[in-house]
C-alpha cells in the first residue's frame, strides 16, 4: 500500500519534499464523493474530532447549566494557541463548575503562539491551562461536574465522561471502537483510529443533521454556530483553522489534529472531509484541506484568491526572498 | 519512484504514521556499502554540507590568519542553537576580521534553543548572529576578507566566496554544480542539488582524506578535529549531532540539514553517509543516522544502548507517559 504524493515541497525548480497522503470526502448518507489514497484503513483523529468529543458537553445539559456561549463552545472544540483571551474562557469554565486549574489532567506546555510564549516565560512556566487540550478538558470536567459524578480521572478510558464520548464517536462514525483501536492522546485521553471514510461520514452527519437524533443535530448546530460565530477560539492568531473561518464563517467547518490529520464539514454541501498526511506534516494537511475545500465548495473569485494561498503557500527564507512554495499535485485537482 | 518506508512512528499497537526515504554509504573509492532507494536522483543538501562549505576558511589562511581554534571552526560547520556561547564565538570571528553583525547576510530568526530564545525576548529581539548559520556566514565573510576581497554579496553565487565554495563541493562530490541545480537556501546563499550517492562518496573523502589534495585532506583533518572536541559549538545543548559526536568523539562526524538531510562520517571504517527523508522530517532522518552508525561502527555493549534510544526514542506526552515510539524498519537493518 503506497498513498499519492499530494504535497510537493519545491525549491527553485526541484522539487525538495514530498507528502503522501489520503484524503476522504462522503455525504451524510456515507456515500463518497472522493477518495484519494487508502480511506479504509484506521487512522487516529487525534485533535480533529475534538468537535464531536464536546458533543456531551451540550447533551449532558452542562452548558446550559453553566450558561455557556460561543466563546465556551469554541474553546471546548479548539486546539488553541495559549494566549491570554484561550486561558481566560478555560479558567471561567472551570470556575462555572466550581474547579480550577488542579483539576485538569491534560499536562503542560507552552503556548503554541510564539508572543503568548515569550510573555509567559517573563514571569513564570506554563500550567495546563496553557496546554492546546485545555478546553476539551474543562468541557469533560464539566460533563462529570454537571451530572454528578466524580471528575477525577475523567481522562482514562473507563470514566464515564469518556465512556460517553466513544459511544458519541461510534454514532457519528459507525466505526466499533474496540479496546485494539485506542491509543492515548497528547493529552492523556482516548484517542481511537478510524477510517478516513467513516471520519469524513461522521462530520458529513456533523454539517448536516442527517442521520442523527434531533437532540444530537441540535448540539451540533449550537457547536458549529459557535466555532464559526468565534473562530479565534477554536486555533489562535494566525492559525490555519481560524483564518480559514473566518473567510468562510458557518459555509466551511474545518479542525486540526496532531501528526498530519484534518477534519472539517462542507454543511451546505452535505459533505464531510477526513485528511491524513502519511508523515504526519501539518503544512501538507493543511494545503490538502484548502485544495478540497476549493474543489467542492462554490467561491466568490476573491474567496478563491484568498484562498489561494493557502492552497499554494509561498515560501520564504530568512531574508523573505521567495525561495520556493507548497504545491497540491494533480492527484487532488 | 517511491523509497521505501524507513521509519514508522506507532501508537499503542498502531503505525500513525510513516517516513520515507533513501540512504547512501559510500567507500571514498567510491564504492557503495549501502544503497536504500533513490540515491542518484539529486537533493539539496542544506546545511547538511557545512563542514565542506567550511573548508576554503582554513585553505585560504584566514583560520591561521585570524587565531581560529577548535570552537571558531566548529562554529563554521555548525547550525547553532543561537545560545550565549554560540553568539559569542560568532561575534569573536567577525571582530578578528574587523567586521560586526551587520556584516552578516543570513537574516534573523529566534534561536533554536528555547531556553535562549526565552532569555533573549525578555530583553529584545534576535539578530542574524543567533540565526544558526551565522558561524558559516562568519567563515565566509572571513576567507573575503583575508583575501582582501570585497565581503558585501559574499552571499551570492556569483561573488569569489561561493565560486571557491561551489569548486570545493564539485571536487568532493564528483557532481558538476550547474546552475539549473541550484536553489536559495534559508541563509540565502547557494544550496547545491546533489545525488546522496555523491554526497556520501563526498564524506568518506572528508573522513578519510583519500582522493583529497593534502592540502584539503589537511583541512578536513582540523576541521573534524575541532567538532570532536567541541561538538556543543557544532549544534547545542541536547541536539542530535552534538550528543552523537560527544558519544564517539572522532570515530562519527554528523550533520544534520533542514528538510530531512543528514550527511556524515566514519573516519575509522573509511565511510561516508548521506541520508534524505523524502518528506523532510528531521525526527526520521536522525533514526535513520542512527540506525546506520549502529550498523557499520563496531560497539561496544554500552555504546550500542546509548545509540539505541535514538534508533527507537520513545514518544512521551504531556504528562510523561509512554504513548509509542518511533522505529527504523527491517529496510534499514
Amino acid at each position: 500500500m503506497s498513498n499519492p504524493v499530494l504535497v510537493e515541497v519545491a525549491r527553485s525548480s526541484l522539487v525538495e519534499s514530498r507528502h503522501r497522503g489520503a484524503v476522504a470526502v462522503v455525504d451524510a448518507d456515507g456515500a463518497m464523493a472522493l477518495a484519494v489514497g487508502d480511506v479504509t484503513i484506521p487512522v487516529f483523529p487525534r485533535s480533529a474530532v475534538k468537535a464531536l468529543q464536546a458533543l456531551p458537553l451540550i447533551e449532558s445539559g452542562a452548558a446550559d447549566r453553566y450558561g455557556f456561549g460561543g466563546e465556551e463552545l469554541a474553546l471546548a472544540c479548539s486546539s488553541h494557541s495559549g494566549e491570554a483571551g484561550h486561558v481566560a474562557v478555560v479558567s471561567r469554565m472551570l470556575a462555572k463548575a466550581g474547579l480550577d486549574a488542579s483539576a485538569l489532567s491534560c499536562g503542560a506546555h507552552w503556548p503554541l503562539n510564539q508572543a503568548a510564549a515569550f510573555a509567559l516565560a517573563k514571569a513564570g512556566a506554563p500550567s495546563a491551562l496553557h496546554n492546546n487540550c485545555s478546553g476539551k478538558h474543562a468541557g469533560f470536567l464539566c460533563v462529570a461536574c454537571v451530572q454528578g459524578i466524580d471528575h477525577r480521572g475523567y481522562w482514562q478510558p473507563d470514566h464515564p465522561v469518556q465512556q460517553t464520548v466513544r459511544d458519541v464517536l461510534e454514532d457519528l462514525t459507525g466505526a466499533v471502537l474496540s479496546p485494539d483501536r485506542r491509543g492515548i492522546d497528547g493529552c492523556s485521553v482516548p484517542t481511537w483510529a478510524i477510517p478516513l471514510q467513516a471520519l469524513a461520514h461522521a462530520f458529513a452527519k456533523f454539517g448536516s443533521g442527517h442521520g442523527l437524533s434531533r437532540e444530537r443535530a441540535a448540539a451540533a448546530v449550537r457547536l458549529r454556530g459557535a466555532c464559526a460565530q468565534t473562530p479565534w477560539h477554536v486555533a489562535g492568531t494566525g492559525r490555519f483553522c481560524t483564518e480559514i473561518m473566518k473567510l468562510f464563517g458557518a459555509r466551511v467547518f474545518v479542525k486540526t489534529g496532531a501528526e498530519g490529520m484534518y477534519c472539517g464539514a462542507l454543511p451546505g454541501q452535505g459533505l464531510g472531509i477526513a485528511v491524513k498526511c502519511d508523515d504526519g506534516a501539518g503544512r501538507a494537511a493543511e494545503a490538502i484541506m484548502a485544495a478540497v475545500i476549493a474543489r467542492f465548495l462554490p467561491l466568490e473569485p476573491a474567496e478563491h484568491a484568498a484562498l489561494a494561498r493557502f492552497i499554494q503557500p509561498a515560501l520564504r527564507n530568512w531574508n523573505g526572498f521567495e525561495i520556493g512554495a507548497l504545491r497540491v499535485t494533480d492527484a487532488l485537482r
